[in-house]
């Protein structure tokens, strides 16, 4: 057997590990009885340690080395042996007291974070949250040291290979002087036009799924390798060929649902698409976080808060709750699918504002991340960053640096990728409609079929044959620039009534 | 660390994976989209091969014998070895080979027995099934050579420790001899008494899931720590702490699901109810499939089965279903669920006609097994033991001996379980109700706490503690014997009317 085939069977063993894992997770987030949690967590636990040492497994440097020499091998071959390399590199960069210690912080961490959060006590947070950054530091040290990089781009690596700061820098600089006037102007717009009339409930949890099935079906979702359950949090996961998708229902409000279905199948066409061939090894996984979000953003934004859609979806909507009335008519659903409204809750915000509460934890994370800024500081930067983004300032912590768990729970340098995957969703969605002329047609007659084969060639069978430079190049022509999805907001927020 | 807790806690990680490959089978039954199956192949294969090299570590041997001298150790300690013991012997004693080779034939066979049951084609079958007789011999064989049974007893050894033919032999020829007049009896019984009125449906689905959960909760079923889920085929299964049974409606009989769902209660009742302390470990485990299937058929023959069990029973149907009438009086449903009936098929049959089927499969395998019978001749033999034992011939294979999976499979020595479990379950409730009178006017107003507060202290919660005449000498005051068995089925079926 060749040194790459002796790779590619150990990555299909850690394939195999991960799907078991992965289901395990859906299960403990969708379907477990609370009784079972203490039990589950030693089963996780004992998988996640048996992935890592396959993971780290000596043969696999040995394996790479070797075949790292070998001529023979074709691009995708190649490819993959980058991606091994990548995740062999930082997964031997940690020592193992590193991981243990970080895990014991997080899990300490987020347990304080949920009292904390409910009684607006930073203060109480601050001693589990400096053990977490502390460990975040050195693992970004750890890392770095092996990759050449900063500590904060070695963590952002993790979730955006390739991403730098410095490139986020820019584009993020450019946008937050950007969204401040345009928000302050697409308010002026909308108040300007009549408020759409209100749906009026209950809208029955049945017919609501009923709702979500048939638009997953219209997006080209497949039932036969997936899912679509509940869970308190609703998430995309699974498995290769098994991608499932959670929502949560509430009998009042109907669209939160909706949105967070389609924002979620837009994330399960990307992993149900990835490449057969390539589906357990590395370079057949998705590219990055920002290129996952882009997908989700698609359907969610781009694609779904069309006029299009809501032509195509109006008379579905009446159908699956009995109603009907002003409220209910296409462009009073685009009006309500497109409202801005300034607020503090990062995850209820609209894709105008939304941008603001990322950059401004951006800014903060890198500033802490880097010692520029002392913990204790937080509250008061991030009150001060609100108000200058979005010009609104938060009456409490909860409302305020407390709401998300991101920090609590290790995950730095994550945050930025949730902008840049509106901004390359906004650049594919354009490449791609301009690609495709039947891409709008398409969406309002319900058939999603050009849109989703203009991202299964482009972006999802890809894998990660390619860097996200080369992706997006590829598929729109140039690299992400913030150009694209500020001529959306315009066109969108701005443009003809 | 002793060579004990060294024992304990590998074989707290041995369960850590169990209990992940059993919440991976349940969702490969209950939720896993049909295009997974290929991938879920790959985890369960990579998961199990994990489990039988934790099983036999090296390292457990020398434990084994190094806490086997410790005379620090309490009752339940040394019960636990005594297991581990058990299962080391039996999992060290298959090569490695015999093992890859069984796994093999077993799945072609099962593939060629759907295929051979659909056309009727016993011959078909032959060369697959002649494979997996080999193996079987082989497995048997050596485990026997190292516990010091016959080929016969090594196998039935998996699941009924400590279990005999010899013993089987006396307890079913004395059943095989009162079965066939006894049968004919009571059908005259039968006969005498007017039909019950039916049941018209249809029954909706959530209406009977309604049900079937306030049964299960009269039960005594915790659903802190299971589910009840829709599978092709039900079972109990899961994990630790996380017991989930499934059932399958039919909207025209709402029956078979209830009694379904009441078998598996009575299973999920037991594993609930094991000792807590020792949960993960070999001798917190059910004691026996015997034992196992007495606790399913305690619920669904001995109780609610029962004058008392309908008397409580059938306004609640009633009103499941907003349903009246004469059928649906508590005489008529335990007519109804009391009636007996020659049939072909084993899953069908009613508690007098059951140990037949199970006998005649019991005979059949040892022959099978010692070679004493050439496995051409299986579907004439076959044909002659149920004219026999019930007084029918099958009018083709399909309806005869190519019904079960258990041979395709590779569950040879399985059978007589169902049979010892009838009969255990018989004495346990004879017992039971002699020592708690409680329990049957408890049964009647749908109370279950004395019924399972007795099984709670005398079966589940001494997990396998002691062997099984023990657990029962214990329970009952005597080891299995068939009177208590015969005693019941005369009462109930030959009883005043």
């Amino acid at each position: 057997m060749t040194a790459y085939a002796a790779l590619s069977r150990h990555f299909g063993r850690i394939a195999a590990m991960s799907n078991a894992i992965g289901i395990l997770q859906w299960d403990s987030d969708a379907m477990m009885p609370a009784g079972a949690a203490g039990t589950r967590a030693e089963s996780m636990a004992l998988l996640r340690v048996l992935q890592h040492e396959m993971a780290v497994d000596p043969r696999v440097g040995e394996w790479l080395g070797e075949a790292e020499q070998d001529n023979g091998l074709g691009e995708w071959e190649r490819a993959n042996l980058r991606e091994i390399r990548r995740s062999w590199t930082v997964e031997t960069a940690l020592p193992a007291d590193l991981v243990e210690a970080s895990s014991k912080a997080i899990s300490a961490c987020e347990m304080a974070w949920r009292q904390a959060r409910a009684n607006a006590d930073f203060k109480a947070l601050i001693p589990f949250l400096t053990k977490v950054l502390k460990l975040q530091r050195e693992a970004g040290a750890a890392k770095g040291e092996k990759l050449g990089l900063s500590v904060y781009d070695a963590l952002l690596n993790d979730y955006e290979p390739g991403g730098r700061a410095l490139r986020i820098d820019a584009l993020f600089d450019e946008l937050a002087a950007f969204l401040p006037g345009f928000t302050e102007e697409a308010l002026a717009a909308q108040a300007r036009r009549p408020q759409p009339a209100p749906l009026e409930g209950p809208f029955p949890i049945e017919a609501q799924r009923q709702l979500a099935l048939k638009i997953m079906a219209a997006l080209g979702y497949d039932f036969e390798r997936g899912r679509l359950d509940v869970s308190a949090h609703p998430f995309c996961g699974g498995a290769d060929n098994d991608v499932r998708i959670t929502t949560r229902y509430d009998d009042a409000d109907f669209s939160k649902a909706l949105m967070g279905v389609i924002h979620e199948t837009g994330h399960a066409l990307y992993e149900q698409g990835r490449p057969a061939a390539y589906m357990d090894q590395p370079v057949g996984h998705a590219r990055a976080m920002s290129v996952h979000e882009s997908q989700s953003l698609i359907m969610e934004m781009q694609a779904c808060r069309s006029r299009e859609f809501l032509a195509f979806a109006a008379p579905v909507m009446r159908a699956a709750f009995a109603a009907d009335g002003p409220g209910w008519q296409a462009d009073a659903l685009w009006r309500r699918y497109t409202r801005v409204e300034r607020g503090f809750i990062r995850v209820d915000a609209d894709e105008v504002t939304y941008p603001a509460h990322v950059i401004l934890r951006y800014r903060l994370e890198k500033a802490l991340i880097t010692e520029a800024m002392p913990l204790g500081e937080l509250p008061a930067a991030w009150n001060a960053g609100m108000q200058e983004l979005l010009g609104i300032t938060p009456p409490n912590d909860r409302l305020g640096c407390l709401q998300d768990i991101h920090w609590p729970s290790g995950g730095w340098g994550y945050f930025p990728t949730y902008t840049l995957g509106a901004m390359t969703a906004a650049q594919l969605f354009d490449a791609a409609t301009r690609a495709e002329p039947d891409i709008l047609p398409g969406i309002a007659r319900g058939d999603f079929a050009p849109l989703v084969g203009w991202l299964r060639s482009n972006i999802h069978s890809q894998g990660s044959r390619f860097t996200t430079d080369d992706l997006l190049t590829r598929a729109t022509g140039r690299p992400l620039d913030a150009g694209v999805f500020k001529a959306h907001l315009a066109r969108r927020y701005l443009g003809a009534e």
